[in-house]
């Protein structure tokens, strides 16, 4: 195996660094194509800039989805998070798809929020830690201004009586052997985790049977998409597999890359605080995370005026890409100046923090007021 | 293998002749002991035939039930059906000793219908079905007289948000291989059955849980005892090893042989209706079952007279025993008679004939009468 094809990408784990050309090989995905962000660019009357960058940039059955949103069909959104800790900006980056989507289309999201999961795969969480938390980075959901009217958030345990008949379905037409070769399960796996994928499938099947139950029509169905990091995917390759078999459209996917560690690798890493933002971080302790981020910067400051920096590698350039820099013609400039060694990584640093500092003021002002309409947003029947 | 040896049982399949000794030996549990049949027949104030008859004779920690009875703690009945189908007289083996467990002991019962289970193991059975086959199987359980007010019948599709969180607390301490060697499972099952197990250990806890509730006292915990068939073994085994674990006490159980197949073998088939009186069937129906019923009899009438036939093989024998003929000498009598050859088959037939229509009038009264009740006996927070 070469360096390059040295990684991998589970829902529990992404190690090495990431060749997003091969993984979409690997997954079997397909790239979001010029056509179909023209589509949405024509909906959404401007590109956002994480289609426009590549961030969002592979995509199962994105067409039937536009398709649907075309011809005024039932359509919908679900996302979701596997709530294990504090909110990071990584998590952010599929929500701010979402809610650019909600806006664009107008339609219902479903947020699922896996606390079941999270306490199966983590061994030191209890159920009590994993619901408290799901309530936790519900505040961050809600902080991005998502319209309650149309965002249901769901915790497992709470909606359970609605979700495992549909899991049940799943779990009896998905084989242990299968379940063992998309997640790479063995012999010590507990059977929860193997039964959880389950759980992950039924927002995909929700607004289907919300619209049945509405409409009185059994084969009403709502055509879902997914916005998710790719490592989700091998949980929807099961969901689409089986849904036809169910009674129910396949759900579309558009997947996202990883917001790069400030470490440097692929993804942040949640067991290292100081490899994420936080939405909970003060701005100070932001600040101090930001200044001591992996850059792409060279040995000398005479050096790096010199030669010039390498963007790509640079995880404060990659925050910018990623989140902190919406405006595509004040990043192209600067990434150009850092990589012609004008701008140096002390100013990008402090440039970076100065958003950053910003954006967690008023996102945890949000959140705080976020709690008071926590209610609101909770799903109910 | 020699052909005592040359049996099977698991909670889905029991197959060849059961040799309970052996059974007894290869699942470590204990015969019930005299002292505990005392203990019991004092407090009941007369020792039930099941329990005189030896057809509960297996148990797990019963002394510790017991025992909990005796100082006054806090004790729980559970028991249960998969609804696959029609109830039969082999199900009530269990509910009658359940019910006399409880006048004697007046503490409730939770009474747990797998729908979920019977969905998932059985290829033809929609959820819908198994659903409206546990109302069915309830009414079966009211008409047998519970009290309402100390009876709990908990659906798992219904009652699963109770359920779920303690058997993911189940879950996350079972692995796959514990899972494959208990309930002989491979790669083909599909992974519903796999986690299916952990549904069934929560009635278990649920009676601790409730106290926990309403005392305020986080270690308050309830003795539980499940009186079944001793298929449903290797379930509680799990639940045994799980419980300490997770914080409550290990259920007891006490344990019966299966009623016989009306056509001579260990136990009754669900795809055979006729090698089971069922309580939908006409008394005429079951009239007939009866009369074709394999018996312990003779070529001839006149070898039977002179040889005498075999009660312990004898369908209709077994059937007196496990339920049509409570009282202990009037059986005793009878089967004398039938081992000398004093009594024929015929006779033999149209004397449980007379008593198994009498029993199935009357239970098809109350069981319509149920109807009216159901909503009392179903679980609600």
């Amino acid at each position: 195996m070469n360096k390059k094809e040295d990684f991998t990408v589970t829902p529990w784990e992404v190690t090495g660094e990431v060749d997003y050309g091969k993984l979409v090989e690997k997954f079997g995905t397909q790239l979001v194509s010029d056509e179909q962000l023209k589509h949405i660019e024509k909906k959404a009357g401007k590109l956002d800039f994480m289609l426009s960058r590549k961030i969002f940039f592979s995509q199962r059955d994105l067409a039937p989805w536009l398709d649907a949103c075309e011809k005024g069909k039932k359509v919908a959104l679900y996302t979701g998070r596997g709530p294990s800790g504090s909110t990071h900006i990584g998590h952010l980056v599929p929500w701010m798809m979402t809610k650019y989507l909600q806006d664009a289309f107008g339609c219902n999201l479903y947020f699922q929020l896996t606390d079941d999961e999270k306490f199966l795969f983590k061994e030191g969480l209890s159920l009590e830690d994993t619901h408290s938390l799901a309530l936790e980075n519900a505040l961050d959901l809600i902080a991005l201004g998502f319209d309650a009217k149309k965002t249901k958030v769901m915790i497992d345990t709470d909606c359970v009586k609605q979700m495992y008949p549909l899991a049940l379905e799943v779990a009896k037409r998905l084989t242990y052997s299968t379940a063992k070769a998309v997640f790479g399960f063995n012999d010590q796996t507990n059977v929860g985790s193997i039964f959880f994928t389950t759980m992950q499938s039924t927002p995909a099947f929700i607004p289907s049977m919300e619209e049945r139950k509405k409409t009185g029509k059994k084969d009403a169905s709502v055509q879902v998409l997914i916005p998710c990091a790719i490592d989700q995917d091998p949980h929807f390759r099961v969901t689409r597999d089986i849904a036809g078999k169910i009674g129910f459209p396949k759900p579309s996917l558009l997947h996202c890359k990883f917001l790069p560690s400030l470490k440097g690798s692929s993804k942040m890493s949640a067991s290292d605080a100081s490899s994420s933002i936080y939405t909970t971080d003060s701005p100070e302790e932001a600040e101090k995370k930001v200044m001591r981020a992996f850059t792409g910067g060279r040995a000398t400051i005479e050096e790096q005026r010199k030669l010039g920096g390498n963007p790509d590698v640079c995880s404060v350039c990659n925050y910018l890409k990623f989140f902190f820099e919406p405006d595509d013609k004040k990043l192209e400039e600067r990434l150009a100046a850092y990589r012609n060694g004008d701008i140096l990584d002390g100013e990008n640093k402090a440039y970076l923090a100065e958003k950053v500092k910003a954006f967690l003021k008023e996102h945890q002002r949000k959140r705080e007021l976020a709690r008071k309409q926590l209610d609101k947003f909770l799903y109910s029947e």
